[in-house]
């Protein structure tokens, strides 16, 4: 016979895009059970959240109302419910919820704002709750944080705030590059080439201007002189972050930086700012999402 | 009772990536008929060029062996038979041709060569042939073509010669860009704004590190400030032209410039350069490679 399941005091939930996870939570902050499914909100109709969300979480509901606090583009427009962003500068840890719409009496779904920038016009929804979950453990830290990824976040922290902030959609850019242009033919799918990426980095952070001219020359490498595709691989994304620390310059340049995300990408960008005399830290992004759901949780406890 | 059709001395044929024209030419230059088709080098197997052409120019053909004078994307490794490049520095007009097999015996097909750089890496195929175009109606020009497009190229002209070039994924980037990444949602298919353009251009040609950052901001700006989509596409366009610009910079800076290829584009070009303090030639694109296909099939008449 089965033990029985102990039930959730809330749900912690990171829905994005393309992911859904969720975790079954006590009060105090331990983990009881989690599960993640590939219904992400690009895929969903609106009458299709709450099912995707029962189909993850069903067994961990009890007989009263169980909380759940979701960060991610679920607060976007097209998500469950439109969450307004704060606006800088604001703390990372949110001080308002949206409540979605729900028709199983055992939910009560709250979710967490992104923060918008008016100018530069830039937005983010998640990676806040990360900061707040990175702020949680390290409250006395200013600088700038790095969350390197798709759309990479430069984001400069002062006195427990979000002071500014600006997007690259570095990895964006790699993939269509590598997998939908001309230079699909000659990049590998995976495969590297640390000396090629040092060198193709610091191709375009000394002069940005050349990203233009040395992309299609990944193709011509490999049609006349045999480049190898695991290394033209590494090489497109050395001159990609390359033109991402150039445009970044004036948020790391002489800052304490950390780097919040996962490995190796993490290690390229801090192997990058080494070369610029930094000495960047670098902390696991999987485990931030949780840890800011769990401090927004913690500080919101008389209202969720 | 339909007249007969006069017979092709020999036929012309631009063969791409996603296209096939073919003109029936008489030895003095005269254009008889021409046809287009779909059936682009890309998306046929190596036994379906023939049948291909002969589908467009069946009618075309007497009872002896016609020559058929083919540039583009044919003469690649995945063509109908590779030609080899020629290196710079070269005559834009091919010296040497590369025979197709065919099996028809009414077909004598040639295929021009490509032209190569081996450092900095570079290739084309096709633009060769509308140079030569250009520089049969133009044998004195000396100075810098540049043929805007998917894959632009900056090229220069000495002596009648192509001494250097170099290509610029533009037209691609703003492809891919406008309709696979996040900006699609952002980006209007037509219409334009002249100033947004301008704006945009004049801030990565003068700062390139900023194109990185910029289009993030294209999405930011609509989510944010409503941004309308036709003036997002314009400013993309502009951030893009601007970080080629700023890359070819060695190319145009105090030269005499030539723009072949399709309006607006060229114009849009040319409003750039102007802005610059130059004052470029623009020449259409289309009828640039017939007229090398028949300048390459005068220079080359003893030998197809």
């Amino acid at each position: 016979m089965t033990p029985a399941l102990q039930k959730a005091d809330w749900i912690a939930v990171d829905w994005g895009t393309t992911h859904l996870r969720a975790w079954s939570m006590t009060d105090a902050g331990k983990v009881l059970d989690h599960a993640d499914s590939s219904e992400g909100m690009g895929s969903l109709a609106p009458d299709q959240f709450e099912p995707a969300l029962l189909r993850l979480a069903q067994t961990w509901l009890g007989k009263g109302t169980t909380p759940v606090l979701a960060c991610g583009m679920i607060g976007a427009k097209q998500g469950w419910a439109e969450a307004a962003y704060a606006t800088v500068p604001c703390p990372a840890t949110a001080t308002a919820l949206t409540r979605a719409p729900t028709t199983d009496p055992r939910l009560a779904v709250h979710i967490i704002p992104g923060v918008r920038q008016n100018t530069p016009a830039d937005v983010m929804r998640g990676e806040e709750t990360q900061i707040a979950g990175y702020l949680a453990q390290h409250p006395d830290f200013d600088g700038i944080l790095c969350l390197p990824g798709t759309h990479s976040k430069w984001v400069q922290i002062s006195a427990g705030e979000i002071v500014s902030f600006r997007t690259f959609m570095t990895g964006e850019l790699f993939a269509l590059l590598s997998s939908q242009s001309v230079l699909r033919h000659s990049i590998a799918s995976n495969g590297w080439d640390d000396d090629a990426f040092a060198q193709a980095l610091d191709t375009t952070l000394s002069r940005p201007e050349s990203l233009a001219a040395r992309l299609f020359s990944l193709r011509a490498e490999h049609l006349l002189h045999d480049q190898d595709p695991q290394t033209a691989r590494a090489r497109l994304s050395g001159l990609l972050i390359g033109a991402e620390l150039a445009a970044a310059k004036p948020y790391w340049l002489g800052q304490p930086v950390t780097l919040i995300g996962a490995a190796p990408l993490t290690a390229r960008y801090a192997t990058a700012l080494s070369a610029q005399g930094l000495t960047p830290e670098i902390t696991k992004g999987d485990s931030m999402t949780l840890a800011g759901l769990t401090a927004t949780r913690t500080a919101m406890k008389d209202m969720i």
